[in-house]
């Protein structure tokens, strides 16, 4: 039988619920409306202000935890997309899966920017980085993808085309219905070696 | 012979050297570090703060006033480059003249990402995102540029790439010296019509 919790771990427990509340609060608001307040959140949450402060000194702070866990729910998503076989079309699969969540968490994307300094957003995507550069490597090895680029460079490339069609997107320039193909379209031909033909979009 | 000037003129001129005054010394501070504070742009530019708030009444309208500057002293650079002939060629000319004002400007840009509202600072790149689109354009009815994505798109991905560029730089993933080579490489590739062999690098 689990012993009785003491007061330490309810008021433990207690803090965990509305840390928790707070980031879904903040993920549904900020994905409604990048400058979404925390006075806005708070009420969403159900919790006080000075609750949310004590967790969150800053928006800043509540940002950064709402990116990380978005990002760590994406992780799960990306963990299963088959990246074996032809590396094009591997990486179609991932690009296809990635901007799912880029489109899917747009908002969040833009609150980010204007909130997070300059190289955090890329730092949190340190683990979906790996597994793009761990594929373009084996494209390279394998002859698909050009090697005349650095590899840092075509994961730079990936990620900017990526982030730049959630901007095109949010400027009305682009509908997210036709982003995936463009990206894919975009990328690929950016990673075709020179002197090779540029592949055709598979739709 | 022009009349004497009169106090309200005289006002004026006065006006006008303070604000060249503080736009130079916010361009040369947020050059140096991006999050220069306006105190310290005051003391550059030599005046008080309540003057300098007086003409910028926050820092934002100072970074909008500096960038919108750095962008029409490059549009005069920019208007020299030769764009005729081949598309390729000429778009790697562009793209070399571009990247001189983006890294010469690279911390400005830090700046700016971080201090202005989302879609102002590509608003600001209208006229130069225009003569990229000029060319791509010619290039498209020429069948040197890949018509199956548009244009628009297109734009958007040479200015992703090159900004791209100037982040991989602050993060230290990349040296200065080859971006401009990584980026025509990468966007005259991305740019190749379907079934077409990518271009080899020219150095």
């Amino acid at each position: 039988m689990p012993a009785k919790p003491t007061g330490t771990t309810t008021r433990r427990a207690d803090a965990q619920r509305s840390i928790a509340a707070i980031v879904d609060a903040a993920t549904e608001c900020l994905s409604r409306d990048p400058a979404a307040s925390t006075s806005e959140i708070a009420k969403v949450a159900g919790v006080g202000r000075v609750t949310l402060y004590g967790h969150f000194p800053s928006r800043t702070d509540l940002i950064d935890a709402v990116f990380v866990r978005a990002i760590e729910g994406g992780e799960a998503a990306l963990g299963q997309v088959d990246l074996t076989g032809d590396p094009r079309a591997a990486m179609s699969r991932l690009i296809e899966s990635s901007w799912h969540l880029v489109d899917r968490f747009r908002s969040l994307l833009v609150a980010a920017q204007d909130a997070l300094p300059p190289g955090r957003i890329r730092e949190l995507h340190a683990d979906p980085m790996e597994r793009v550069e761990r594929l373009i490597e084996r494209g390279r090895k394998e002859g698909v993808f050009r090697t005349d680029l650095p590899t840092s460079w075509l994961v730079g490339t990936m990620h900017s085309v990526m982030h730049g069609a959630a901007d095109e997107i949010n400027a009305g320039r682009l509908s997210p219905d036709h982003a995936a193909e463009y990206i894919t379209a975009t990328v690929l031909a950016a990673f075709t070696p020179p002197g090779e033909p540029v592949p055709g979009v598979q739709r």
